[in-house]
């Protein structure tokens, strides 16, 4: 369980690429302390935060802008399985550049742009890193979050009040200070367990899973621990190992909540690949939603495989395969849409854009405008980064249906 | 040799369904010879023709109508392989109920309607059955047919020459005196050779091919000879391995030269379905030709499966399966498009039809028009069809660049 609680200590909803120049640097990290601004606590102090022994937070009334509905989407995902990534394309469709809170916790989780603010759920831990390690506990279990803030807090932001939010600081592993949270028109959940607990799940309109296969995982976790941090292959396989059942426990049963889930897996075009470098990727979507529609290849409800021509669409080895096609999902009705292998020149894909249907785009070829926008960004060249950008229209979908925009 | 005669002697292009009521009825046999018309012949005798033993045919100069093009379409197929049913799918495109000629010999193999004449190559024949079996040679021989004839025929009739045809008749294994017939907007010459002798495959604008598999031609001899004719398994086989050779060193080849395949294969839905009856059909169109686009299924250029929705299209088991894509046969490029499987409803046809492209339609829907006007005839409810169908359209596009009406 130690070494599980370790690999959990990493920084796993960091914005790193959003704000390099803040992470792991100690000198802003003791500045960081002092300059939040602290608004009057009113509410009950909560139990187990408490216990964790650093912050008090509560929530605080605060006038709603406007009477518009506030739409909440959450996002469950794995650690270091590109959540920040997914957050930025998501969060781009909906404008602005999304930035920590200013003048506040450099550490702070939380990402706002104009009309979105996401807050990271490792923010609602109940146990610090140390405290985890007493309680000999992993990050993964539910011992260890702090639901019933979690609760309290997004109801709150949903119903248009601001917070005082716990920052979790994955560099010191510490509860820092809260840090003031103002209710957006998008609050996007993300972390371990947005759907875990039934009050919470209650409160998201949107429910998306990232659900990384374990080969792929383990490849990638080859590719960062190893090849880039020195770590032996015998460390990284006990640490996923060890990891693993809280995981399978916890984490894995909540995509069965989930209304579209990203499935990152093994490509089928080239036998054995085991680098997790070419990527078969597929968006399940669940069918007879009133809030979106799923996206369809061809023909709605037909099942249909599709080698883009090479005429028309420039692919090395191994090419492209696109799958659509009705499927059930532990019990329910989904439409899948697949994408294995990639594309060489991102400014084809309006090819491919084409021919599908039902993405939400307000005009032809914004999904290609997104990816282009975006091309710096991992998984820009095959089907992550093409569902992500989906699901971000689709987020978009959502909250014009809901506040009738 | 003398079984594969034998099969031969069956009628082979006799369009049964068009005028069943004179097929095989010996009491209008004996009636039919007097009332042929003979015109004045003006041209030399053919020699293989005289040897044949009965009819001397030759070109008559008439004035040709109008100054349009005539435009030559060959249909090459094995006997028994529903060469008439085809016929009159690509001949009801163009208008017209087709009919043998009016007043003439009741065993013609003509066909005539308002803008086309389908003449059947047996008619070409220059031994007639005994001739044959004296000559130890099968109707599929090269040396059982009088190419020059053939030749000087076609080209005459193409000039807007008519011409006194010989006539092969199937019931008596005998050949007729000649029938004048005259030069059609349109000539189908359909047969076992149409390809086989190279002044003949230059006169042909749009060549055709009926590919029915061993497997499947089997399973329809089995069907027709055993269960409605009553001879046995093994004289079944019997014939059909003793007109092989031929077959193979004689007809197949000419494939090869075709536009337009149309391959018949057993299904591959269903593991080891034998009865031939729900059948996987191909069409195989050369790329690149001037007269034609070959037809695609929702993206010219790409491979792709379609499995139709049971939503929109009503399929029993075991369903339908569409394929399309580039290809290559022979050394040439090809475009396929597949269909396995059958419909159970010809009126929803109209939903696969708006997913396929370049098919020379006039109007949507114009497919599925022509499949419900023609919905007794054989292989509505499959690939065959639909194909067949689609061959005729193209047929009429052949016709109209050429005319350039």
């Amino acid at each position: 369980m130690q070494t599980a609680a370790a690999v959990q200590c990493k920084p796993v909803c960091r914005p790193m690429a959003a704000r390099p120049h803040v992470a792991r640097r100690p000198a802003q990290l003791a500045a960081s302390a002092a300059p939040i601004a602290r608004p009057t606590f009113s509410s009950t102090l909560n139990q187990r935060t408490l216990k964790a022994g650093r912050v008090a937070s509560r929530v605080v009334v605060v006038k709603a802008e406007g009477g518009d509905k506030i739409v909440v989407i959450g996002l469950a995902a794995d650690s270091g399985c590109g959540k920040s990534t997914f957050m930025r394309r998501v969060t781009g469709i909906f404008g602005g550049e999304p930035k920590p809170p200013s003048g506040g916790n450099p550490d702070s989780n939380t990402l706002i742009s104009d009309m979105t603010t996401v807050i990271c759920l490792d923010d609602y831990h109940s146990l610090d890193r140390n405290g985890r390690k007493e309680a000999g506990v992993t990050a993964l279990a539910p011992e260890s979050q702090n639901f019933d803030l979690m609760y309290e807090q997004v109801k709150a932001l949903k119903e248009g009040k601001a917070v005082d939010k716990p920052i979790y600081n994955h560099v010191t592993g510490l509860l820092d200070p809260p840090e003031p949270t103002s209710s957006p028109n998008i609050l996007v959940i993300e972390g371990l367990h947005p759907f875990y607990d039934e009050r919470v799940n209650e409160l998201v309109d949107f429910r998306i899973y990232l659900d990384i296969s374990d080969e792929i995982k383990f490849a990638w976790k080859i590719q960062r621990d190893m090849a880039e941090r020195g770590h032996s292959l015998e460390s990284i396989k006990a640490s996923i190992e060890a990891r693993k059942p809280d995981f399978d426990a916890y984490i894995d049963p909540q995509k069965k909540k989930a209304d579209m889930i990203i499935q990152v897996l093994p490509t089928q075009l080239v036998p054995d690949e085991k680098e997790g470098k070419i990527l078969r990727v597929r968006l399940i979507m669940k069918d007879g939603k009133k809030l979106f529609d799923p996206v369809y290849l061809f023909d709605q409800g037909s099942t249909v495989s599709w080698i883009p021509c090479g005429r028309k669409l420039t692919c090395s080895f191994p090419g492209i395969k696109m799958f659509y096609g009705p499927d059930t999902y532990y019990g329910e009705e989904v439409s899948v849409l697949e994408m294995d292998g990639q594309f060489d020149k991102l400014e084809e894909l309006i090819y491919m854009e084409s021919h599908l249907s039902n993405t939400s785009a307000k005009f032809y070829g914004e999904i290609t405008q997104q990816m282009l926008k975006n091309s710096s960004f991992p998984g820009s060249n095959n089907g992550t980064g093409l569902f992500q950008t989906i699901v971000g229209l689709k987020c978009r979908e959502v909250y014009e249906r809901i506040t009738q925009k």
